[in-house]
């Protein structure tokens, strides 16, 4: 199927999600993105981003229109999917890629290769959670630097033991499916929504702890020689990247606090 | 499809995961039990359990036979699935889950229950890794005596603001979805892995914070009242819980630190 007729038959997409930062929202994005493929980022598109965030995540709603509450941005909103014609509501990101995968041409050849790449993205996913547990160890409710003295900790053991292990893990996935992938793709013989899902938290972490990644990127020749950039310039991802669409890192997951990089 | 013809047409599962503790493999064993489908146990059923766990996760491993490397248990071995007639290896929790969920009939009634399913069975492994991360906030390569001064703030904040944050969802989703689940089950009118998946997170939770779950069960009379008996009772895990494969919680995940606890 051509690039311009998937695009004619997709619903209109819908990502909910906070304004103003990649955050976890990032990962859908950047599979539309790949895939040519058009969707509405309400919150960025709104003045009432926050608001819209707000209702979406009211504590008291119980879900509506068949769809179950939302428990945390983002979601995924489309028109006509639903129960009996409503909107269909998704929240998860791994959910939402694993459904989005399959209309968007991301999720591999065969059934083996589509639970795989849900695999290598869950994989992502912790790793960018443990990113951002580096400066919220104790709580999400406390800022920052009520919980200086455990990110310390946190992070070192973060930068000394997670990051080589994830690395090293996402390398040895490469080298396993470079005769088919040629350190390109983390799944058979071409882009899957796991491989801008990877390259996301690695661009992340590059933000967040440069000195770390600086010294060991080069352990990595695969990850950071060939997969880095090609994801980079993907298509789509490319043209992306250089638009006012992709937001900046600031204070979301991915935050730069240099006590907490490399010394 | 009958239990027994479905029982029939299955190919011989293999759940690789640490012996001798629930664990994520749980999880799985429970979708098992509930689809009346049998597997088997490889490290449980072992001598060389811890071995063959060590084998699977070789950090020096890119994969083999086409599969991927393991980053960590649990894996699902199945014989004959995988490329080329070969084992099909999967790994990660939700993404085992929701390529047996299509298989042992537990992953809703369409696309829209289906992915629905994987999201609750991702927000109950949220509060699953957070749960972990009470008695391990800094580092999972330290003990729990090197960290607790940490865990005492983590497990605090954990036992105010996050377990009622997750009950009170599933309370949510439960009510959401009552016409048709009555309480029972999280989404349509029938068992899916969500529901066991929940369950467990939550006979987990009493294990490790007995007075913190007594004191807050009352507020969620759906998730208490009706859900949490009625999956235990279900056909399939009735019979596993009574019986020597339900492994005690111990010293993994869940761990009952009564200074963690509610005092």
């Amino acid at each position: 199927m051509s690039a311009n007729k998937k695009a004619r038959t997709q619903p209109p997409y819908e990502l909910l999600y906070w304004p103003g930062i990649p955050g976890r929202g990032e990962f859908i994005r950047l599979a539309f993105e790949a895939a040519g493929v058009s969707y509405k980022d309400v919150c960025n598109e709104s003045e009432d981003g926050m608001k819209i965030i707000g209702t979406l995540t009211d504590q008291s709603s119980t879900g509506s229109d068949g769809n179950p509450p939302v428990f945390a941005p983002p979601a995924l909103r489309v028109p006509g999917e639903g129960k009996n014609g409503a909107a269909l509501v998704l929240y998860q990101t791994p959910s939402i890629l694993s459904y989005l995968g399959d209309k968007l041409g991301l999720s591999g050849a065969d059934e083996a290769e589509k639970s795989w790449i849900l695999s290598h993205t869950l994989t992502a996913l912790d790793l960018n959670n443990e990113a951002h547990d580096t400066h919220h160890p104790v709580s999400v409710g406390l800022y920052y630097e009520d919980q200086k003295e455990e990110s310390l900790k946190k992070a070192t053991d973060f930068r000394e033991n997670r990051i080589p292990k994830f690395l090293k893990y996402f390398e040895r996935v490469l080298k396993g499916n470079e005769a088919q992938g040629q350190g390109k793709f983390l799944v058979g013989d071409s882009l899957s929504y796991a491989d801008p899902t990877v390259w996301h938290v690695l661009s992340g972490l590059e933000f967040a702890f440069p000195k770390e990644m600086e010294a060991r990127k080069k352990d990595y020749p695969l990850l950071f020689g060939t997969f880095y950039d090609s994801v980079k310039e993907t298509k789509g991802i490319k043209e992306y990247l250089a638009s006012e669409r992709r937001k900046e890192f600031s204070m979301g997951i991915f935050r730069h606090y240099p006590e907490l990089d490399r010394q």
